[in-house]
């Protein structure tokens, strides 16, 4: 790699710990942010201005500027709790517009060989939560990855026997899809969770 | 898009002006960020950095800290100029370790439907260069686009009038290519540039 200059090679360093940027890309978006000196002090002012506003909700886990976040303290229903792993995964639901409930944040996904154990995730607050009452069904809404599903299996155990109901997503085949695309072991799940037309 | 907070859709709208970033990956890289405050801060820092250091250099106009720089003030061929389009052609050129005179950035190619006329470039500046004397080739490595060709054919009407040799970046087909993949136009070109074996 040619050496342009000190504050451009950090740069480029900086950009390349960002997710698929390599090499070539991280060029490309410093030239491009060189070009334009307004959009790069603008990202600059708001990379900073998020890192010091933005926090963990204390009550979900979720991240917010406000705590408790607006998914906790707006009018839902509060008798329904959707898990997932991460803020991005509260979006994807979110999204939907089909969960009115509120939401709690694990912040990762059970993975024993990585360390990963229960006490390392917001296992102990969602328990705490449930017990206060009044929540009568939790849906489980982690990745559908193996650490995923171990911790859907791990919640269900722990949560079962307060007497709440425990949901997770269902399987099946993604809307659009061409079925002879669709991997066999997910015909599968959609087969065994077939239903009445 | 759901709204999660003021700052964090600043955010994402500023990382939604990068090249080759849309909704998707400005969250990807957002909450990779949010993860990572260290990162963030260190991006943050050597933007600002990048951004208050970096100029132009007053003889080549490719970028720099120091001006002029080091490729204007190294002990180099000053006998050859390669001019290029943009500064990151200068480093494309410079990491082949095969060039070892000046360089000279254009900073564009000629556009006329876009308004980028030879006034927009820096070639007033390259003919001063020239004029100085003491230059006996200019190696043309602007972009092998329409304006790009457009602009080699315009320099070397105009250098050549004042007996410097002006060469261009050979067409031809890439190492590595599998024949039958090139599109014909390149094959062509590389046909009409066969050379002796």
């Amino acid at each position: 790699m040619v050496h342009f200059s000190d504050s451009l090679s950090r740069l480029l360093a900086e950009l390349q710990k960002l997710p698929g940027v390599g090499e070539k890309t991280a060029l490309r978006l410093a030239f491009h942010l060189l070009k334009s000196p307004d959009n790069a002090a603008a990202l600059a002012d708001s990379l900073r201005d998020v890192m010091s506003r933005v926090r963990f909700c204390s009550v979900c886990f979720g991240i917010t500027e406000d705590d408790p976040c607006r998914f906790c303290s707006d009018a839902r229903d509060d008798g329904a709790i959707c898990v997932v792993e991460e803020p991005q995964d509260l979006l994807a639901v979110e999204r939907t517009r089909a969960f009115r409930g509120r939401y709690h944040v694990l912040q990762g996904a059970l993975s024993p060989l990585n360390g990963v154990t229960p006490d390392r995730l917001r296992v102990a607050e969602l328990m705490k939560r449930l017990e206060g009452g009044g929540v009568r069904e939790v849906v489980i809404a982690t990745n559908f990855t193996v650490e995923g599903e171990a911790t859907a299996l791990y919640l269900a155990r722990m949560i079962k026997p307060l007497g709440v109901r425990v949901t997770r997503l269902a399987h099946g085949i993604p809307l659009g899809s061409d079925l002879e695309f669709v991997d066999a072991a997910t015909v599968q799940r959609a087969l065994e969770g077939r239903s009445e037309l």
